[in-house]
């Protein structure tokens, strides 16, 4: 049995499957908690700072299985960045409600928040299990093999590029979409999962993980529309040049960055997309061609009718899990995602500091950077993420 | 039993059950054709005048299904404004193939062209029963109900518009998202649908029909964020000044106009969606919140998770309606939609000349312009639309 008071916050920008793990947690800690009390915090960190807590003792387990199949984060989220002070003051909160396991759902940023509360905590002498659930659509986090929210983001990235294919090859023309990911391609290079048939879109794909060149572009995308008569292509919005910086930044005259330092990426995507169309429409000069180029929003991560029902699987088993963990080690730790076959997983739990603050990038052996697309070793890996009733297109055969 | 060859076209945008009609049309055909040919033209009129034409007869008719399924239009479409002189051509190269039939599935420019094609056949003495089947997202066709397509479009903005609140309940700020429709508000009214709980959004909703002034909109949204914490708004690409100007074209410098004398609004909605955005930074000054502008993209037409069963079999009927009048009444004309129920519809056979070209607006008793919402009647009126197996959230209540 658990000791102590239970406390559980999301944090960072929120996914479809978010609530499911906030839920495992919840269920799990009502079995095992003992009588002790389960508090939710408002918006994220922010909430244990200002003590706006929520009892989650009760919320009857009705309402909790449908707040689990719901999009975003139930109980508020924050972009804060604590300072150590910051986190300091946390640790004395949690000392005064005698919580003994706070549960932070989340990418790595809220990881490094959370390796910090954890030292903190027993600086000051009082121990808190620090346990991180993973979390993000960018799919970043190290030592596991994917993270939840991702597989749902990707089922809609697939879902979108194989209705714009169908419309481009109707009235043909040109489509740059612009994909989530500042790091990572992984959901851009979801896009590929698109293509059924040789001709379909996409057919060019631009991740962050390798120097984007526009003249190398414009070339790629005149070459895509002779060839296919249409034109699709997924860019990341993280793309970057050949010395690392990113071309939305170099674009704008800003420097809005969030208390992270990481580059508001949101309010400059129209430019990027804009950019994008501009130079293209170049390479056609005097020809009347279709062109459209679009930055795809915030429902890559909140769309309720796309979500894998594997990822909202995973995401439940790792807030179970997550409590099951602090139950039989009594200390801090992260949940990570392991395959162990085709396709199954299993949990592990991990030292917080392999994880915390820490970047993983789309490995090498799953996209080929000359031809802009992915490999058959992505397309396996991606696959059984995307959950059952995929939606499959058809067309007329020849004559 | 039908006289002479058949031919199915599909004109204007894409949608995601467009389909469906073209297979309730070749279905219906084998069965009534006396073993004439049925025939598609790709690419709408265009294919016409090119003569470039698939044998229907061919497919299978389990292939036939699974397409019906299948968003966007598979014969392929076009944007041609074909003059007087092009519709004369087609009824010589009609004659040639000896066609009697011609099924043009598409919006109100599609009707007007069917019209010019079908005075133009009874000039030269080769008569066609030109039958237009009704099509549009926009859902701006007269004598129709509602129109195919825009269900399925509706359903896929209330997902948007869902999981955007969610998102922006959970990392409070303002959202702004710029909904199709060029002249009618019916779609970016439809957001309306995805308000569940009092304080949810969207909470402001703007049409074409009713004048748009900047300085309302920027108090609106201020209010409603002050009130609510959180503000989400539904703006149409299509919003005009008092004096009729489109608020889109206003920004621009560009005359991008296609053959039909349309402004092309896609090309230019970032530019609004960014205007908007900046005009509402500025009512905040000092005060740092987190503002979004989105452009909803092409994906609102073809996004094949979020079809409307109402939808699909509506597009369905409206085909296979289409063979049978021209059969029983042997004389051009248009399918249309009429409500029968709470909820049930049934299929007319109107004058090709009381649809062609026309324009149906939000009628006044669906919107109040003062409050910038839709009424119940508009509720009352899209809810059955939408289909079965809409998502739903949830929310912890209060303690």
């Amino acid at each position: 049995m658990l000791k102590g008071n239970i406390l559980i916050a999301q944090g960072g920008g929120p996914t479809a499957v978010i609530n499911e793990s906030v839920v495992g947690v919840i269920l799990e800690s009502r079995r095992l908690c003992n009588g002790n009390k389960i508090y939710g915090a408002r918006y994220g960190i922010r909430g244990i700072l200002e003590e706006n807590f929520i009892d989650l003792s009760q919320e009857t387990s009705h309402n909790l299985e449908l707040i689990a199949k719901t999009p975003s984060s139930v109980l508020g989220s924050t972009r804060d960045y604590p300072s150590d002070e910051y986190c300091e003051k946390i640790t004395y909160i949690l000392q005064k409600h005698d919580i003994k396991h706070l549960f932070y759902i989340g990418g790595n940023d809220t990881s490094r928040t959370l390796n910090i509360i954890n030292k903190k905590s027993s600086e000051i002498g009082h121990n808190v299990n620090c346990i991180h659930i993973p979390k993000t659509v960018d799919n970043d986090l190290v030592c596991n093999d994917h993270t939840p929210g991702f597989p749902s983001a990707a089922r809609f990235i697939v879902n979108i590029f194989m209705g714009i294919n169908l419309d481009l090859q109707s009235l043909p023309g040109i489509y740059i979409g612009v994909v989530m990911g500042r790091d990572s391609g992984f959901l851009t290079a979801a896009a590929a999962l698109a293509k059924k048939y040789t001709e379909d879109g996409p057919h060019l794909i631009y991740i962050p993980e390798h120097a984007f060149c526009i003249e190398e572009f414009k070339k790629d995308v005149k070459d895509a529309y002779k060839k296919y008569g249409h034109c699709v292509v997924a860019v990341s919005e993280g793309i970057k040049d050949k010395d690392g910086n990113l071309i939305a930044k170099t674009l704008c005259n800003t420097n809005n960055c969030d208390q992270h330092g990481n580059y508001s990426l949101a309010s400059v995507n129209n430019t990027l997309s804009e950019f994008l169309c501009s130079e293209v429409k170049k390479e056609f000069a005097d020809e009347k061609i279709r062109l459209r180029a679009e930055t795809l929003g915030l429902a890559q991560r909140s769309y309720p009718e796309s979500i894998s029902d594997v990822d909202q699987r995973e995401a439940r088993e790792v807030g179970e899990k997550a409590v099951k963990f602090a139950n039989k080690y009594g200390k801090s730790g992260s949940v990570a995602i392991e395959r162990t076959g085709f396709y199954s997983v299993d949990y592990n739990f991990v030292d917080l500091e392999k994880v915390a603050g820490k970047t993983k990038f789309m490995p090498s052996n799953f996209f080929n950077a000359d031809k802009k697309w992915v490999t058959n070793d992505y397309l396996l890996y991606l696959r059984p993420l995307l959950g059952s009733k995929m939606p499959e297109v058809f067309k007329l055969r020849k004559n």
